[in-house]
């Protein structure tokens, strides 16, 4: 009976999305011994997400840091896909095209303008286009688009290839996938000591890393102060797909060369085009708790402002469309790091802003790991930064409030 | 081998959506033995349609005498669907609570009193309701709503759950469902003799009813002059879900009361609710030949429309799109009756009624491979007529041109 005797492990990752599969791949390959656990890996706010790698637009959430650290894990992209083509052979929809920034009217253009002061106040350069420029970029774009800035360093990548070839590089490595729930994690002497799955087997593990999303805050056993306050921010999302024929007629597949990004009369939309012939039209964000319904209004806003930017979008095929639940905190930065109770390591909350801080976050969670040294990369990001300020966690989750110092039971 | 000893039955239906199995149910219970060919029952234009039982909607297309037609069968309907359910026991989703055609502008206006004049010239009384009327009739119309008309007879079914019905009452009544395509239909003495299915397998049947819908032009053997001039003509529809959080506030299921048509700015669109609190919108009308992709383009649209004239609409949750392809003839009128090659009788090119007109089909051709006189009612609806008018056929439909009489090979 498993339950009998527990399976040991170094490291018990809990949640395999593409955070939680990152840190166990690179935890693995230092030669701890790890276990994810997720019921349905990869089918969370990952099989969701778009997968844009593009730093400057979370920057408005969460500031310097959170740029400071996107552009840190940007930077990371390339060798990671590199390493993970060459241990698996699979493809992960990598591409690093750019992002174009653009403006449908006089108040897009305002905006746009602010956002270039700030991106310059970050170090940034961007490209800073005419209408005219932007057209000749992107031929499918509609002729009232005014301006536009471009980001050539940005990137893209297919979060639902990029899984599957993460579990398979983690598998690689020693990881070992269960398709469970973690019910609960138990702790003995101040310090975690495994977790409880819901077939009732027990996995005994020195570490917990704690990469559930928005469902971090759900698992049982979490000592007060420790429970992250993650809520779900729900996101619906649509994928279209270039015909066949398009291509022949020399359109680019995703009729598009690079993620396009604007501003229709004050609703953001975005498109990122895939090889594949795939584009990706996001996202709503809905404060609605785990509701992962698909909406008549939600999809029709979507579809409205594609096709205002790019009108060609209304010849695509509608392939899917989903709704996901991205784990939004109060600052809706992430909680990177070891939490107050010893052995749990936080690694959520990443917001929208998961695939794009999936290398950072694995390889300081993983260092961490070897050495329990936290990085200083991780300051603006501690989980301690809500339990500072008092009551900001109550308010922004209706959560328990967490205390000074975790116990466990 | 079932090649070289043929299956025997006195009528071979080919196609088992909601035509050929209401024909089926029909002369089986006429003590005929009956076979059904269909690889994938119910599953084309009766798996998109939605379901409206509104004779006075196709009478645009071929005047007086469909609708006619129309009407006879929506007399039919409460028949119908009682024995139905009595001998299955399963529901079907009709009812009968009008249909209430509004108006969102100036010219839709004009367009409902050109209505409404067609409709009395053929002595039916309509209510024509103001713009308050409207709302007091359905509560979740747009204010703008200028006016209506209110057809109290008209009635909707769920064209899923009939088939699914049909097919039990087929199979109770003693006809046979085989789920096969059919390649081509055999003669011999210039009478059909039977068809050979995909398997290779031949069925010998006395009298073949050709119900494929659109693909009853593609079967090989017919000979020339009796190859059904049908052409698919597509539709994209949308099924939508009040969820139980808007039917404990007290809406309606599916929001109306009634199936709601309307034109917005020249574009028709129309909304049907059914008692399980689906709402489907529909439909777009366009001549692509066999495609079934699902656009950007055309859920956008349905869409707008939809929520012009019920803006609640965007609430609702998004639970299918889907593309069929109905029937299209050069007028747009069934192809109802014996065709010139005695033993073939055509039952299809049905376009948008295929499910109001299923009642009356199944009667009518049941009671003629009964007794072998043609129904007085299918005179305007002849496969010989688009021979009479001679190139008709051939400029509206590209298939090679009929011959006066059909000769078996």
């Amino acid at each position: 009976m498993s339950a009998l005797v527990p399976a040991e492990s170094d490291v018990l990752v809990i949640g395999a999305g593409v955070i939680g599969l990152s840190i166990a791949w690179r935890a693995a390959q230092q030669g701890l011994s790890v276990v994810v656990a997720d019921p349905l890996p990869g089918h969370g706010a990952t099989h969701a997400a778009a997968g844009m790698l593009t730093p400057i637009a979370e920057a408005a959430y969460a500031e310097r840091e959170i740029f400071a650290l996107g552009r840190d894990s940007l930077r990371r992209y390339p060798g990671f896909i590199e390493e993970l083509h060459q241990v698996t052979g699979l493809p992960t929809g990598f591409r690093q095209a750019g992002t174009l920034q653009v403006a449908y009217d006089s108040d897009d253009m305002a905006m746009l303008a602010e956002t270039r002061v700030l991106q310059e106040s970050f170090g940034v350069h961007l490209e800073q286009l005419t209408a005219r420029e932007c057209r000749e970029a992107e031929p499918m774009l509609d002729p009232s688009v005014r301006g536009g800035l471009l980001a050539t360093g940005d990137g893209a990548v297919d979060p639902r290839l990029l899984v599957v070839a993460l579990q398979r590089a983690a598998e690689r490595a020693g990881a070992r996938l269960t398709r469970q729930s973690v019910i609960e994690v138990t702790c003995a002497g101040g310090r975690v000591t495994g977790a409880r799955l819901a077939d009732d087997s027990v996995i005994a593990a020195s570490w917990i890393v704690l990469a559930a999303g928005w469902e971090s805050a759900a698992i049982a056993g979490l000592p007060a102060g420790t429970v992250p306050p993650v809520r779900p921010v729900k996101g619906q999302i649509i994928r279209l797909r270039t015909s066949a024929a398009a291509e022949r007629s020399g359109l680019p597949p995703g009729l598009l060369r690079r993620t396009v990004r604007g501003v229709v009369r004050g609703s953001s939309v975005y498109l990122v085009p895939r090889d594949s012939g795939e584009l990706v039209v996001g996202a709503t964000q809905e404060e609605l708790g785990p509701d992962t319904t698909v909406t008549a209004g939600g999809i029709w806003e979507l579809l409205r402002d594609a096709r205002t930017l790019v009108p060609g979008v209304t010849e695509l095929l509608l392939t899917d469309v989903v709704a996901g639940l991205r784990p939004g905190t109060p600052d809706n930065a992430p909680l990177l790091g070891p939490s107050s109770l010893p052995g749990l390591v936080l690694a959520t909350g990443h917001f929208r802003a998961g695939v794009l801080l999936a290398p950072v976050t694995a390889d300081t969670v993983s260092a961490y790991l070897r050495t329990g040294i936290p990085d200083p990369i991780w300051q603006a990001f501690g989980a301690d930064r809500f339990t500072a300020r008092g009551s900001g966690l109550r308010e922004a989750s209706g959560r328990r409030e967490p205390q000074e110092a975790a116990t466990c039971r």
